[in-house]
């Protein structure tokens, strides 16, 4: 644990308008909440009178850099104060962002594992998105949403939460969702973008993914498997497979969705494992050398695909006794 | 059109506290909205003390019929007064409610398209599923939502929104949706089941319409088949194609997306059109004898897939002419 100070929302607005020349660091592989509260505060900051600049994120996607790449800090841009926002610890900082470390003034967060490394953290575990914090931020400091903040805001809380699907949305997360559209966030062509268009590259990775699916143990397992060999078939890039994980989990009746995808050669591969609330990812992954949440978990592993699949099967024999007990 | 009046929210309410012994009639081919308004109505007005029940629809499935049959109306029950809701016109009267055709009493209701074909007809257009007249009116009646029936009501706002990710969702949609958690909707299991769990028979029929997927017209057109031999192989039913046609036109830069599907022979296909804005998929189907709206439009045909591929692509010349101008 590092040693900062936490301080509630009423006073990081307070905070945040005694301040100015402010430096937004977002986190590395950044996802929608992240690059959609650095979007929402650096332009809330700019239209109360602030100067404030966004950190060049070298891993933003064209599915988010759109959101902030207009607000990319110049060089020799002279802040006063770092805030970062959506991130959790300094082993999430984006390679470029590291020799600002140890003197972030500024975390806003929504995550537990948050290790209070700035020197102030403005913090709340129960919000399915860190951009709800940054709406109530804002509101205590503004007492209005702009229009082209209420996108960024609602880019945050609807990639989040699967555009309010995942069992992290609760009654604020759309309560703020329904204001942020009456504050002009264009939440039509943002579903459209985000949640409702697949790129060609997606659907030839997913319909691959649906035809290698295996199952084991009358359905409870699913086994999905992803070859380099694929990958390159579908010329597909990592936007299109971000999240395919979650595939084989998402059928009627899987209570283990496995992934075992190849990396740089066909000895060299990772698994994911994703489980209802019955089966315990994390021990099924430390068998295997890994790890992770208790409905989450993943391993690298310096073998074939067939060789994993073998030793998988052999491990989950114990998380999958045999149905009908004593009956052959 | 037919000939009843128009009422209010309000006066709906005050008509519903002045009878007693309800019927309630769903659509025909039933959905998550006519049957979440069927449960939530029947629900609120037992709690008010009137006496309430819903006519069983035969296509009722799995994934609804769970949240009204409980409540289907016994043999020979004396009702005073029938209601349909989500239901445009006498056309969409479930086969075993065609009696009831001329002696609706009060139609609650949100399509444009609706034919005033009750005595009273309760009608907003602009609502995204007719679940948010349903909460208005309950909430003029009763004051206050009850758990039960805000888990019918949540069905029905998000199944007719695609989980607030489709156009018609509203500030509105997502303000009651917020409410209706907070009064005890289970949302999170409501989400997992109806919208982050596919059936093995839906993921296999998913596969091959993503593997059968053509392009064409620089990928401006994309085509997807669904003959009989594949249905029977993915060993699926009506509930898994829910739906399907959508899939072609979700690809990002996909103008026109097309599913042509086998029915009872190779001779007996069924095409569906979804199109962007700019192309009109009515004008497409009204050149195969066939039309419906600007973006979604449909035809029957007794051609082979092939034939009517090969129809479909000299029609779609005209819509989408080549790039380049003169050039060869």
């Amino acid at each position: 644990m590092d040693i900062g100070l936490t301080i509630t929302v009423f006073e990081t607005a307070a905070w945040l308008k005694e301040r100015d020349n402010f430096l937004i660091l977002t986190h590395r592989r950044p996802d929608g909440d992240t690059i959609g509260c650095a979007g929402a505060l650096v332009q809330a900051l700019r239209e109360y009178g602030k100067t404030a600049y966004v950190l060049y994120n070298p891993e933003a996607t064209a599915r988010y850099a759109r959101f902030v790449d207009t607000y990319w800090s110049p060089e020799g841009y002279a802040h006063e104060n770092v805030i970062i926002v959506d991130t959790a610890s300094k082993e999430l900082f984006p390679k470029n962002g590291r020799e600002y470390l140890d003197t972030v003034s500024l975390c806003i967060d929504h995550h537990p594992s948050n290790t209070f490394f700035a020197q102030l953290t403005c913090i709340d575990n129960n919000r399915a998105s860190c951009g709800e914090l940054i709406y109530d931020i804002l509101m205590t400091m503004c007492g209005h949403i702009s229009a082209a903040t209420a996108q960024c805001l609602y880019v945050a809380l609807s990639t989040d939460t699967g555009c309010f699907a995942f069992a992290n949305t609760t009654a604020d997360t759309l309560r703020i969702a329904s204001l942020l559209i009456q504050a002009g966030a264009p939440h039509r062509d943002l579903n459209k973008t985000l949640f409702r268009t697949r790129t060609l590259g997606r659907v030839r990775v997913e319909a691959m993914i649906l035809s290698s699916l295996e199952f084991h143990f009358d359905g409870a397992v699913a086994i999905s498997t992803i070859t380099r060999d694929m990958l390159a078939k579908a010329n597909s890039s990592e936007d299109d497979i971000d999240d395919i994980a979650s595939i084989p989990g998402s059928i009627d009746g899987v209570l283990a969705g496995i992934t075992i995808r190849e990396l740089s050669s066909e000895n060299d591969c990772k698994i994911s494992v994703r489980t209802s609330p019955s089966i315990n990812a994390h021990e099924i992954c430390k068998r295997l050398g890994g790890g992770g949440h208790a409905m989450a978990a993943g391993a690298s592993l310096n073998l074939t695909i067939s060789e994993i699949k073998k030793s998988l099967l052999a491990i989950l024999c114990d998380f999958f006794p045999p149905k009908g007990g004593a009956l052959p």
